[in-house]
């Protein structure tokens, strides 16, 4: 195939709040750079006009929404980012690093506040059909790591949630990287140099897997 | 049952632009009230104020959006709707009047922008599950008399759209109170106190029967 042609790879970043992964997105993107690659870096909720407005309304402590509807704006937003941000990118041929996606949904909709899976699955396979992440690295920290990093910043809705919704939510990642082979799981409670080494360990595994295939 | 704990009626007016809804949503809570009813009138999107500002982004035409997040933003607005407006006033026995709701995003989303009738029809299972109208009046216009009524208003994004939408709108309404017995089509093009008699004949002959239900 036409290099030209050929389609980017789309990776994220999971995990619960405080884990490292706006950090280690910026490490993984420098890493394919340094590849040749040509990169595009985003984020959920956010990424396009929409969603950013829709971010604030999300994450706006004194609006606390239903979970049906924090689902639905959620996917709302991502179905902007997935049409005028990740599938364009991908198309072109450029890689696509993604703080956060669906993934979070999951964890923090489904096993955080209860939305059932099937509900998830079906809105996912409604917003994006086909547009899922080649590879998910998904930093693992506990709940006490989670909230001792976030002491150092101002708490928005998600947050200022008790320590039991984020049990659920690194739960619910664990148990669903156990199912998804393509969601690799790192444990983000180590010093910053020996998460980045294992973060690029994984990112230049997959690069050799994909450069093997040719 | 004791009166005090009688679940209220749900009713909404649908129809194309223009039709003459609100005036008439208006008139059919005046008509519930002279029968002793406690009444509340609320619209879509809109009617909470997280709907207020999903409307804004949905109207905004200068932000054209992918025909599924428009949907997703839909059942977002009425998910809230639902849970703060109208499950809370029918619990509490009022009767509520409601200026659109899922039908349209069948007849607009649906019909006009071709989302997938199964893919609205979860998205209303998820949303608002056990929650419909009990009596839905379409009040139904030709597109041309739609259009003729909207030249003396400023358009928005949906009322921008070309002959085309509209029709096929106005078929998706017709199509669907095909389906649906509690929807009643009134032809909305004849002189305003003939439709408002129509309306009044509807509405009395709903409240009647429920009557005779004890």
């Amino acid at each position: 195939m036409d290099r030209a042609t050929r389609r980017g790879r789309f990776i994220t970043l999971e995990g619960p709040d405080g884990a490292g992964k706006t950090t280690q997105a910026e490490r993984v993107a420098g890493i394919l750079r340094a590849h040749g690659k040509e990169v595009v870096t985003t984020r959920e909720p956010g990424g396009t006009a929409l969603g950013n407005r829709l971010r604030q309304v999300l994450l706006d402590a004194e609006t606390p929404l239903q979970p049906t509807t924090e689902t639905l704006l959620m996917f709302a937003a991502r179905a902007e980012h997935v049409a005028h941000v990740i599938e364009p990118a991908l198309a072109a041929g450029h890689w696509v690093v993604c703080d956060r996606f669906t993934d979070s949904t999951f964890a923090y909709q489904g096993d955080g506040r209860g939305i059932a899976k099937r509900d998830i699955e079906a809105l996912a396979a409604f917003t994006h059909p086909g547009c899922w992440p080649d590879l998910t690295l998904c930093l693992d920290v506990p709940p006490a790591t989670s909230t001792e990093r976030m002491q150092e910043r101002t708490l928005d809705g998600f947050e200022r949630e008790d320590g039991g919704f984020y049990r659920r939510v690194r739960e619910g990642f664990v148990k669903r990287a156990e199912r998804e082979t393509r969601i690799v799981v790192i444990d983000g409670s180590r010093a910053l140099d020996v998460v980045t080494a294992a973060v690029q360990d994984a990112v230049e595994e997959f690069v050799r897997r994909l450069d093997a295939q040719g």
